[in-house]
């Protein structure tokens, strides 16, 4: 019976992984949909966004189904539970793709972003998808020193965000309200999606050191100030 | 042992009702705060934030206790592990609250949301307090037909939305960026809030009828369009 669970536990870590994966990759292309009006792109996004739903649904049902057979206790329980919260983590996080998609669909032929944000715009997506890359790598790897350098890369994203919001906040914004809401948005989706990843990362690290229980209950919260490294 | 089994579920459903309860009440002082430039009132949205938090840490521990110690199967797993998604989905919609007052806090001493845009805000606070106080009585009652008449209340959040979006758009706007910023992101937390209590609703018809498992399995999506009643 043991085998046949740390099978099945694995197999749960393998789709975790999987949906990172498709999660990181999504957010890349959902960047270039909205800065590019690129609607194959965002086709391509609504896609993953699909795959990393039916990989949770899944994934959930293989983890109740654990629960019931194998009834694991301490430790091998709390990797169960997690997964499940995980789980949720990446499936929001290809939702928050989907959202920046869709306003290149909503946008086209238009773009959604003015010329001047773009290199911004372009920066929170690398940004977005290398800290999934890197939960991913967590996932796999239980890697604790590379988990809390995510907390670095989201603090880059927090300054990208106060950049996005110095350039709307500008007196010579010139682009409109329309255009100002789409980038309020925009730059709320990616903040979101880097909060999902690090959160992904902190869970892991829960699961390893059992430190930092009180943080890992609950959702990680916007950033509101620098953090040290 | 069976006893103590039922009465531990009951303390994590009679949690969930109070994390509910202090959530709802918090959108209702945090619209406040925002509305009149209230500090008193944002004040108490974040201690019932900090309350919302502590529940949802005691919740999931006794879940996890309640997983390892009484190893339930079948139905009894499904609703230990639904009042885990549950209570993310409260411990969400408090932070969504306590992003509404902080927009008070912002601003003050001046008024975040312009005059005429107050209607339409008091109204999206009052129907997303609404919301929250059916999904306690739906977790209260498991009132199948009481669920499902929340989605008609989320419809009409999604109408104020588009309401307060074509405020925005109006050539006529003539608060400037950082109001219509402001107003954007006030919107989203409305609807996301909204969304939160219609998930808990959603995972309770689930629980009862077994029905709707492809939609229970992940988090409600933003809704787009009209649905009918």
């Amino acid at each position: 019976m043991r085998d046949a669970y740390h099978e099945e536990l694995g197999s749960i870590g393998d789709g975790l992984v999987e949906m990172a994966r498709l999660a990181g990759s999504a957010i890349g292309r959902a960047t270039t949909a909205v800065l590019d009006a690129d609607l194959k792109s965002a086709e391509s996004v609504t896609e993953a966004d699909r795959k990393i739903d039916d990989l949770q649904h899944d994934l959930e049902n293989r983890a109740i189904t654990l629960l019931a057979r194998q009834q694991p206790v301490a430790t091998d329980l709390r990797i169960v539970v997690t997964s499940l919260r995980m789980s949720a983590d990446l499936e929001r996080s290809g939702d928050l793709a989907q959202h920046v998609a869709k306003l290149a669909r909503l946008r086209f032929p238009e773009r959604a972003v003015p010329h001047d944000l773009h290199a911004t715009i372009l920066e929170m997506g690398r940004l977005a998808q290398r800290l999934m890359a890197r939960a991913a790598e967590v996932l796999v790897t239980k890697d604790v020193d590379l988990a809390l350098r995510l907390e670095e890369d989201d603090d880059e994203m927090d300054l990208l965000h106060r950049t996005l919001f110095t350039h709307l906040m500008d007196d010579r914004w010139k682009h409109g309200i329309e255009t100002a809401v789409d980038v309020t948005l925009l730059g709320r989706y990616y903040e979101r999606y880097a909060d999902h990843a690090v959160s992904v990362a902190k869970r892991v690290v829960y699961l390893v050191t059992g430190e930092h229980a009180d943080e890992l209950q609950q959702d990680v919260q916007p950033v509101t100030g620098p953090k040290g490294a």
